[in-house]
């Protein structure tokens, strides 16, 4: 039997990795919508993120309930806090897979994503995908070994975002400036989402280690 | 006479705002730096960064032990678990004036600034100066007049990076495509910047009234 503090952590923990799940599908759709120029699945991912803010509001309000009533001390007292950066950081998870598919929206009907790095924004998205998938199971199961491999991800999205830079830079661009821009910008959301995603996993290992990753 | 609890979290808002302090010089350095193409002042602000981080984590150290020690109820929880939300906006304040230097940093013995930009990023500079000030008299003063007037500020900044944008857009562009990257990455820094510190003092305010800004 657990006692009521844990159950409703245990409550708390599923709705976390529900919101995983929503900025997961977000930034899949967002990804999608961006390569394919599609509107309404653009359109979608940007309904979709008042969801994803609400159920924010809903799980840092049962937080502090529980924290007013249950007392929690030593680790369960961190436990509370950690969970409210770990919400924090998957809100502007959401807020990022918002941005990608806004810039889907503002290109529209064209791609904002030229041939010669439609792999490299692919790649990313899956990058992404993978990510924040980990991510969810470390919350879940606070599997450190897991969580450990979201570093080599983080790796694997950095390079893709300097390959990024590199076609911009290095070959000849005759998409115009504005493409550039949006592909800059893209760039950085990709990566601040796979920052995020790691700094919720190593909000994990700070949970069950006591340890900063 | 104020009893201990709250004697510990009057000094915790004096680092609050020592804080805020911190990452105003910083942002201020880091714009000087781009404009001026200053590589000592930009190295300054790299390593200040270390600074900002440590003392991020004592201010965390400090409220847990608060927390854990004087077990705050109701109004005192909400004003630890604010003052955690405030110390994690400002030590990204911190990265983002961190990212603006570095720009600096690689773009020397050149500005990163071309000359039809140099009174736009002068600006956005001027207005995170602003607003930062303003997020720090709010932290200290808890005063919610000044609290609103940061919207304004933070309208000032997204016109201007509107400006940005506009003279990469719609006017010949002779910098190539570097000095491009460098300008819409630099744009997104001080927006974001500008974000964070109108978020801060949301969070000052969400504490005095109990609402949502």
């Amino acid at each position: 039997m657990r006692d009521a503090f844990h159950e409703e952590l245990d409550n708390i923990t599923e709705s976390l990795v529900e919101m995983t799940n929503l900025v997961a599908s977000a930034m899949a759709r967002g990804t999608t919508a961006l390569l394919d120029a599609d509107l309404q699945l653009a359109e979608s991912v940007i309904t979709a993120d008042e969801t994803v803010d609400l159920l924010r509001g809903e799980i840092e309000e049962r937080a502090f309930d529980v924290m007013a009533r249950q007392q929690p001390v030593a680790g369960d007292l961190r436990m509370m806090v950690t969970t409210l950066r770990m919400v924090a950081d998957l809100e502007r998870m959401g807020d990022l897979a918002l941005h990608v598919a806004k810039v889907a929206r503002r290109r529209y009907p064209n791609s904002a994503v030229p041939p010669e790095l439609r792999s490299t924004i692919l790649e990313m998205g899956q990058v992404a995908q993978r990510i924040v998938a980990k991510a969810g199971s470390v919350i879940a199961g606070r599997d450190l070994d897991l969580a450990k491999e979201l570093e080599s991800d983080d790796d694997a999205m950095d390079a893709l975002h300097r390959r990024v830079f590199h076609v911009l830079l290095e070959t000849e661009w005759t998409h115009g400036m504005e493409a550039a821009i949006d592909i800059t910008l893209c760039g950085r959301y990709y990566e601040r989402y796979a920052d995020h995603a790691v700094s919720v996993a190593h909000r994990v290992i700070y949970l069950v280690t006591g340890e900063r990753a």
